[in-house]
């Protein structure tokens, strides 16, 4: 029998789906190699293989659901007007589904945790720079092509947004009871209606 | 000798802050009975007398943020225009001192427990509630004394202005090298500015 370890017959990307929906379902203090392993249907060895710790495990699942948010907005950039692009972002954050509810719970408890933890904080950092350079780039294109309102500086408006759709998010996510999908997305749409 | 549990030497105001010390300090993981305790300065025993669970630990330090919050609006509101109350209140929430930080790190800690747990989920709502009934408050009195912007909904308003200023404060907080203080306060000033 060899002793050379081999690759578990798992890709990484569903061992890191797996990763995602034991946060989602349970939180972060569920995830362990056994919980994943199990939430995989492999073994605790095929898990330890790709992430050896906890913050690994961790690290995958938030770059995963930064890169789907990131494909999601890739799509919708091509045609769209400067402001239905910067709205269509925005919304993506919101948990107005499961698959953004599921994100949401993941890059909620890894926000927490990125707070004490410097491997996780360079990772939520680069999150943070793409999505407000992305909204900062449309603000600027509506500020060229003239449909911003007057005054908007590009920059300032984009830290603005990404905060008032991240600020939402997290309201109905902790706080269903005291705010509805359809108020965070109207506080949402009258913002950005005052921008554009 | 007596077995009759007696109360601890340590006021209960004195623990609970214990516990805001050790997760600012430390993050959620550090809490436990034992870190409380050495961080009071107390037996495990005294911190078990008063708070028998983690969760109990975690909700006396939510409270005591809360109170905290609260007890400065309450000391901004009577002479306030509006405008400046709302701008005020905003601030309180940014991470732009050592105790707003601790309180922030508080908050984020407990927000992030909160989706897997029913009784801080309560808490949490009843926190928001209070600061969105605040913020509506001041934005009805700006339309009243016609000081808001044509057409601003102050229920609206509130839900948007309390979601940037969470928003801004976990982006200072958790991507200090991506957003400066200086840009957070800017950007919820000409939020305001755009309001009232």
């Amino acid at each position: 029998m060899s002793q050379v370890p081999r690759p578990p017959r798992i890709a990484e990307a569903d061992l890191t789906d797996a990763v995602v929906r034991v946060v989602a379902e349970r939180g972060l203090d569920a995830v362990s190699v056994r919980t994943v392993a199990r939430a995989a249907g492999v073994s605790a060895g095929a898990v330890q293989y790709y992430f050896p710790t906890k913050d690994a495990l961790l690290q995958a699942a938030y770059r995963r659901v930064i890169d789907r948010v990131t494909e999601r907005a890739t799509r919708l950039l091509p045609a769209a007007r400067a402001k239905d692009f910067v709205r269509a972002l925005l919304l993506e954050l919101l948990p107005l589904d499961e698959e953004r509810e599921a994100e949401l719970r993941v890059g909620l408890a890894f926000t927490a945790r990125s707070v004490v933890s410097p491997p996780l904080a360079e990772l939520y950092a680069e999150g943070y720079r793409a999505l407000v350079e992305a909204l900062e780039g449309a603000l600027r294109r509506a500020v060229v092509q003239g449909e911003a309102a007057p005054g908007i500086d590009p920059r300032r408006e984009a830290v603005a947004a990404a905060a008032l759709a991240d600020g939402l998010a997290g309201h109905l996510l902790c706080a269903p009871g005291a705010l509805t999908p359809n108020e965070a997305v109207g506080a949402l749409d009258a913002h950005v209606d005052r921008l554009m």
